[in-house]
């Protein structure tokens, strides 16, 4: 079993997505939106870093998926949502824990099979995906496609490397 | 006295700066420029997260000074930054310090009393200002820049409460 915690960064909000990846399955596991403070920058990403840091004390995931967010909006705003991807990402590597990055595009080609589809696609697709009653609110629902998206992509690694796990990190 | 830990982020160079605030004075004590790896994105943040928690454990600043960037480049830079800057703010605020933000117009003009200073302008400045023998590298340069810019608005801040001083960001 991979326990994957997948990232939707956000200068407002950033969603988080836990699965484990058994076999070719993928399981609900954990879900949610960490909301920031209004205010000053440096707690907001304190809020970010310590939420983050959190969950993986808590649910011990042994990888770490985020969405590399690319898009042609103000210079701006990118640094707004480069501070929040920064901070998440760190909450990651401090944990020792290795971060994977993946294009919104890969994200959704992955989970709903078309790399232009739209947030209320992800979030149908995702609680099918991962037989919940309801869809889940649009950033938990992103986040819980990069983890699916990591999961699928470590499934068929490991099955092009004929290795029966995997262990914190390392193939076995 | 009060330490100011200056911080100038960048996605291939973060530079550093330490001064003491003594009264009206602004002390030298440390600055230098902490090189990223190339390579994957989440290893580069670790360095800047981890190279400046280990200068806060080792000078003890009780305040963090860090460059509002703001410029009207491509929002794919603006993305690069901003990730550098919060990883670095994130080794500020979870060391307990507060992290104070001040535009680079701001930090020219308390320092060479010219919102628009070249860069070599500021590099002269600091090394005069602080009677260093040579200029400083540039992004340690910035990075002193914004720590004395810190200094002052501090200084002049407790002159204006008529407070004696300050203690691990308290005012007594």
């Amino acid at each position: 079993m991979i326990r994957i915690l997948g990232i939707d960064p956000g200068s407002r909000r950033t969603g988080f997505g836990i699965v484990d990846s058994v076999g070719s399955k993928t399981q609900y596991v954990a879900s949610g939106v960490i909301r920031l403070p209004t205010g000053e920058l440096p707690a907001r990403l304190k809020v970010i870093f310590e939420n983050i840091s959190e969950l993986i004390g808590e649910y011990q995931p042994v990888e770490v998926a985020i969405e590399d967010v690319f898009f042609a909006r103000d210079p701006r705003a990118a640094l707004k949502l480069g501070q929040a991807r920064g901070a998440a990402i760190v909450a990651g590597v401090t944990a020792g824990l290795p971060v994977a990055e993946y294009s919104a595009k890969t994200v959704k080609q992955a989970v709903v099979g078309n790399g232009g589809a739209k947030k209320d696609q992800v979030q149908q697709m995702i609680m099918r995906l991962l037989k919940l009653p309801a869809p889940p609110q649009e950033d938990a629902a992103d986040a819980l496609a990069v983890a699916i998206c990591h999961a699928h992509s470590m499934t068929h690694q490991l099955a092009i490397k004929g290795v029966s796990g995997y262990a914190r990190g390392r193939l076995k």
